[in-house]
């Protein structure tokens, strides 16, 4: 095992001052879940890590579904009489119902409200709705301009093709020491919406970074993929490589100023849920612990019954749960720097521990060793209280019975993760501790 | 399985009134463990559903019992010098121990005394007393007739008879679509008491006639015996039925105003146990849920370790806790007809459940089925919300491992048992669920 | 099994006071781990109970340890240049650092303050400091005393010896009917410590008497060992006798007025832990409850992963929990008689439930035994409440399956433990409960 955690982000602030950035320049394109948008993003990730596309071709079967056709648009908009764009995609790329078949004619203002989307309880925001599966056009506006429309006929057009091509994602897979896996999965298939999920784009991006800056023992396999579709469509291609997963998390809705939430695999006690669980605990801040619920992102994939993987979600706030969501009021205000860090530096405490947990054997279990011959147990004897660091080595040789990991260790001494860990370090070194045999890969994934 | 749930009772409010005319209807009859009071409300029983009455002879060895000599009694007195009767069999049935032995002689007021019973602190409130295995005589009165009680000597006369004779319960089987029984048993040995427990007589008669009237999954065994004696014959008498005991109820006090309360069988975790706990708590109003204990009506019985079986008891205010209990004042006025008519409607929610309750297996658990293109789910996409009928279904696939049952889905989705039992409906209609192999009844039972 | 419960100390206040003037008298005492001190003090003890004192040579390999030389102290002090005893060992014990080496020389004030140990928060306290593995010498003053030090120069004299000798322990087994032991632990290696720990010494001797003088189940261990060393040598020279202790206890700090706390054993669930729980909970007094941990007192080398003994510790204010711990106010006046009495108590009813605790086997499981025809239940029937009594037979008939033991029936039932023990004496001599066969030693202890 590594006995190195991964670095943190030396400068938290300035990296969630340039994540923000980033976001910035990602906002405008039009992304769905297939089509030069999302190609687009993934080729400005790749400018970052060395991400391969993989382009998975219309029609092919994945799992229940097919992939679908490729969508692309190039402009749409809702004019009257006089010409004038009531409704312009180049203003805001919500105002279109994403998979929108093309349409070019003149409607009467009845049959446009058929296809139209507001928000009658926020006036002043626009929809985002989606008809992947269903051939149809509609338009998404503001209930404002919305009333606003008055004249019996609109031109509408929707200059877009659905037509076979093929849907993209992106892939890195970051080498460790051993070949099982952590999986990071991110969707990335929402046009102009900030919080959902570029911000999830931007901190996966930026652990990858981190994670490829220090030694790792595990491996690292972060997916960039368009929502439901894209994670069937690699849970399909990549049966030889489920087996490897030992830990997974969903990125997705962390750049609001909302607390951390934890919602935890089918599983509820795999090591991942122990992990998340523990970091958000004793960061002594706000969060929320959340039991597995089957709606969400593509952990409903992941955590579905045939595969029961233990990937959890590790957000701010998620969908549905803001008003924002879903909206063109989830943009850029929404999002901000100090919480984009805040999201990463989690992350990043997640991995140290799973990077450092690991269950040992205490190798003098008859009595307590004398740690004081070994230099590991201050002289004077007497006082009250041994210290933390003293008391995490009395934890650990107590409980290193080759069944409970550090991470449980932790939980019972009630001591933070790298107390207990650097405790297991200083004994491991002074042969008071051996790794225990690991269990097999499979029964850890079973 | 049968897919139909059995039809709820149409009007409750009518059955409330019906089942309280019934009650007073039966209410003056002099029941006890055996005897000519307890067949007739067998046979008023069998008015309204087909029961047969067994009678078993005095004298029959039943478990670690004997069936006793069957008592009768005529009339009974205490009367003054002056022949007025002072205590008054014809007023009240309560006023004699039940199972007196034979007498009549006059006896000083100091004798009578050692064998009159009051209740000081209910003054006006006669209570009801029993000897069924210890010969003696006995007379209840209120403590404000016991102690006008001045002359020097009083005629006592019980005029019973206590001869061998045989026990009557009452039983019918209601057959279902499997052989494996939902047990309904009621303690039918009391004399006027109201709440208990001709209140239970009605509710489990009504129930009866309404699980006639549609289909059945299970079969439904209705026993209508003297409490203790009564269960231990039929345990004693039909070794060969027990394990087909699927789920049971015994059914008490279940007329009161009081708040619906379960007590769990001695397992404490059987479906039985589950459901009736569902169907309280998702109720939304007060209800108590209790642990089994070994004191209470035949669930003493059905529960000693020997048989251990599912069995809990459904009940408003138990025995001893309303201080109407054994006592003159457990009378029609206790006894309210919405009480009955909620009571009612519990056991059939309860029934529902049962009859609904089965493990599945997602038929296609890999990743999630595509709801869409089976008309399963909406086409638009991104609402904040998928809505009750759709959630269901996901929890319903996420959770048809074949190890968990739609009740337990049903309590990890916080949904109303019908809720998902419709998402399974429809899921299996459309080739997505198959009923899990059924855990054999042996084991079910063990 | 002995039907008897060992009988409880007649006159508990008498007891108080007793142990209360003994402790006074061990009080000046200078014990350390090793010498005079400590044997002087063990044969005090055996002026009560048979003890048996055992020496163990120095260098003598005990586990991860090795028996140090033995320390005995005849005076020290500090002298200023007029000669007069600015600290004096003849004043109090613990103005020498315990294991200091000998020393006799004249100090700069400088050096002087590098040896001497104050606690500034308690300007009145000595300290009680030890260096027993790491050579070295030193005094333990109150802070006032270390102000008024101002001279340039001290004469500084510890006129000990730290040589080959021996180190000693105290051990005394009680027999019992049957082999399987209970161990009572107490550290005896602290000088003029009241609470810490001649609070223990006197309730564990006060215990071993009242044992004696009744029938008893199982054999008692009383140990009487200095901390840490003494139970490290004792489980390292009687690796035959561990596979005997069923249960065990830590006697320390048993005679402050703060509430009984007790301290599971690592397993947190075995039978010591819950009777012990019991007494405590049941005493509806104020106590706490506390899981493992591996900071205390001999408990840390019992509950060592390697032997992983069912030992608890019984204590009321523990280690470093009250601010006279370890200090010079850990005298004759916090401990109380009362407190002591309390102690003792609590200690024999946790051996009563121990004696008394067993599971049974229902021989009659079927239904309910007619308990009447047996004289154990009364005769008249029909109100509210069975009594005490009977409820606590019906419980143990209920549970008396040979997997729940009389304690965790006491705890189902919420009745006291003495009334479940009770009903199944009744219960076994009416022929209605026979002892389940025991599990094996050997499976207890794993």
């Amino acid at each position: 095992m590594s006995s190195e955690p991964p670095s943190a982000v030396a400068d938290l602030e300035a990296a969630g001052r340039e994540m923000h950035g980033w976001i910035a320049g990602l906002y405008p394109i039009c992304r769905s879940i297939t089509g030069e948008g999302l190609r687009t993003t993934l080729r400005a990730i790749q400018a970052n890590i060395p991400l391969e596309i993989r382009e998975v071709p219309s029609g092919q079967r994945v799992l229940d579904w097919t992939v679908p056709d490729e969508w692309n648009i190039r402009d749409a908009w809702v004019a009257n009489r006089a010409g004038r764009r009531v409704i312009d995609f180049r203003r805001s790329n919500l105002h279109v119902v994403s998979y929108s078949v093309p349409v070019r004619r003149r409607v009467s203002l009845t049959e446009l409200k058929k296809h139209l989307f507001t928000l009658p309880e926020h006036p002043d925001w626009i929809p985002y709705r989606t008809s992947y599966y269903e051939p149809t056009w509609g338009f998404c506006a503001s209930q404002r301009v919305a009333l606003s429309l008055s004249e019996p006929e609109y031109d509408v057009v929707i200059d877009s093709t659905l037509a076979p091509g093929s849907l993209s994602y992106g892939e890195w897979l970051l080498p460790g020491a051993i070949g099982e896996e952590v999986l990071i999965s991110c969707h990335v298939c929402h046009p102009s919406l900030a919080n959902d999920n570029l911000s999830g784009i931007a901190v996966a991006t930026r652990l990858a970074r981190a994670l490829a800056a220090a030694p790792r023992r595990y491996s690292y396999r972060f997916l960039f993929l368009p929502g439901t579709i894209g994670s069937i469509t690699w849970l399909a291609l990549n049966a030889a490589l489920i087996g490897r997963i030992r830990h997974g998390l969903v990125v997705a809705c962390v750049g609001d100023p909302g607390p951390l939430r934890y919602k935890k695999s089918r599983r509820g006690d795999a090591e991942i849920d122990r992990a998340a669980s523990h970091v958000l605990t004793s960061s002594g801040r706000p969060h929320e612990l959340l039991d597995f619920s089957p709606y969400g992102y593509d952990e409903r994939q992941y955590c579905s019954p045939g595969f029961d993987l233990p990937v959890g979600s590790l957000t701010r706030t998620p969908h549905g749960r803001y008003p924002e969501y879903h909206t063109s009021a989830d943009d850029l205000g929404l999002v901000r720097p100090e919480s984009l860090a805040d999201s990463l530096d989690a992350y990043l405490r997640v991995v140290q521990v799973l990077e450092g947990n690991g269950r040992y054997l205490n190798t003098s279990p008859r009595g307590e060793p004398q740690l004081g011959r070994r230099g590991l147990y201050r002289a004077m004897g007497g006082m009250p209280d041994p210290g933390l660091a003293q008391m995490a080595m009395l934890w650990v040789l107590n409980w290193s019975d080759g069944k409970h990991d550090l991470l449980e260790i932790a939980e019972k001494a009630s001591l933070p993760f790298e107390a207990v860990r650097s405790a297991a370090e200083a004994l491991e070194k002074s042969g008071l501790l051996l790794p225990a045999p690991e269990p097999s890969p499979a029964s850890a994934v079973s």
